[in-house]
């Protein structure tokens, strides 16, 4: 007799995660009870990954379990906000324990390294797509946002934006690579890592972050396009990494990194008096200037012959 | 061209349900921010509505939108938390703006009631379900758990158990009825009333509480299981409605008020001390004693022919 959904949670995912004092009733009862930072602001986010859209659907569920924790923390890391809760709800066709396993221990091994208790959680039958909220804190009025960007503001990134998307390319029998090339494109994309201590300690320097899950270009249009400005990207200083030059070329990795999605890097604004700050932030990740923020609300590429209608970001429904 | 994710949030949930003076950033960023209740702890849930699991395929859009916070609503009532915030996370196949609308519109109006804000939304391109979260505060310490019920109190419900169970059968076929009858029969299925206000009044009276969506006998083995007890339920004592009599007969009615999922009442149990407290909340809801708790760890049905193993609950895999 297979397992019910009660005991499914409880075999799969009570205690899962950090050990936090926070938790006051946690995964089993209606609803998950915790105790809010006193003084801080509290900064909720929620993404759902779906079979077949966000990943393959033979996807191991190792990496399915960090994903659906990874996009929720990167958008966190976007906030600069230090995580701490998650809620999952978790939808699949058939309660398969070795891959309910898998999944659990993937989600878990990211989970503990930044922080957070699974506190809550809902199985039920359906296609294969898993929804996680988290919760995290920012001091009072310190939160990152989207709309902070001001005409003269210097624009930046992280990482080396464009190996996921190649990683999923390899994959789908789009690009082929090899050896640790191959290995390494695949890392990026399956076991995505969200930038959390790179956005807290973008507080306070940061006018505005957005991060590029749905490719940079893409991405930059809604930056600019929440704080009323434009930005002139210049394409030469993109950092690409030597993976996803050698698998996809020159033209081919320009055109990776400035629509692929799935990195999860952190894409930023700063203030010239703020500039600094930024010096200090490479001991937690590379990062790297990009371009200007105009006040001419459009955004140009410098150095690139991508058409600019072929850099629209990943949309699930549109153009 | 069809509208693009990012353009549909904002038509359909952005500024949808209340406004609330708490919410520091809500649809629109990489995450809401919200500012917790200073002294409150914070009741976290989570519940996924699949299309031909939870509800029919065709169900319209508003009855879905409505039972996507319903559910997650009892579940807060469930612990007598005072809702807050929602964050919503929908997979449609298709962007159909006109049931997105509809949707939207159930949605809004439940959260209006309850003074729910919407402050975060994700939507993707996958098989129709709806992951909602809600948070909302409870005094430190009086959360209502399922683990507190003890020997000798008194097991309680809410409502009329057994109609949504009825309504949904009336849909599939399995239940003919007609007139008023039906009506009311499909509004308790297609509209549940998550019982907020009578949640909150049971703080300090019901020493446990579970919502029963999955079926009162079934629940009901939950809330025992978790509070290391048993219970004997007189079924004689069960609050039918008299459309539930006229639809489903003696037998039927039983086997719906026992079995039946979706309904979305509060079943708690009441210390004899705290009993004086249980008549004034005859004015939120109607309330009925059915049974009492016992020390010996099993549920007794009295008064009924129903056997033990058709009485379990709703289950998403198992048994």
């Amino acid at each position: 007799m297979p397992a019910g959904e009660f005991e499914l949670i409880r075999r799969h995912f009570t205690g899962r995660g950090s050990v936090r004092d926070d938790v006051r009733l946690s995964v089993g009862d209606d609803a998950a009870v915790v105790a809010p930072r006193a003084g801080a602001e509290l900064v909720l986010a929620l993404d759902t990954i779906v079979a077949g859209v966000h990943f393959p659907a033979d996807t191991s569920g190792r990496f399915v379990g960090h994903r659906a924790l990874a996009v929720n923390l990167s958008d966190l890391a976007a906030m600069g906000a230090e995580p701490a809760w998650a809620l999952l709800g978790l939808t699949l066709p058939a309660a398969d324990e070795a891959w309910l396993g898998e999944f659990a221990t993937g989600f878990e091994e990211l989970a503990r390294r930044f922080g957070v208790a699974l506190v809550g959680g809902d199985i039920a039958r359906g296609p294969l797509a898993a929804t996680v909220t988290v919760g995290g804190f920012v001091p009072p009025g310190k939160a990152l946002t989207r709309s902070g960007a001001r005409a003269g503001d210097e624009l930046w990134v992280s990482g080396t934006p464009g190996d996921a998307g190649a990683g999923l390319a390899i994959l789908q029998g789009g690009i082929a690579a090899g050896g640790a090339t191959r290995e390494e494109l695949l890392r990026r994309f399956l076991l995505p890592e969200p930038r959390v201590d790179l956005g807290q300690a973008l507080r306070g320097i940061a006018s505005a972050c957005i991060d590029i899950s749905d490719g940079l270009a893409g991405d930059l249009e809604k930056l600019c396009a929440a704080s009323g400005i434009g930005a002139r990207l210049d394409c030469r200083r993109l950092p690409r990494s030597a993976q996803l030059l050698e698998a996809a070329g020159e033209a081919g990795s320009m055109r990776h990194a400035l629509t692929g999605g799935d990195d999860y890097e952190l894409l930023f604004t700063v203030p010239a008096a703020a500039r600094p700050g930024v010096e200090g932030l490479a001991r937690l990740a590379p990062v790297r200037l990009i371009g200007e923020i105009t006040a001419e609300p459009a955004v140009q590429l410098l150095g690139s012959d991508l058409k600019r209608d072929l850099v629209h970001g990943f949309d699930h429904f549109g153009n």
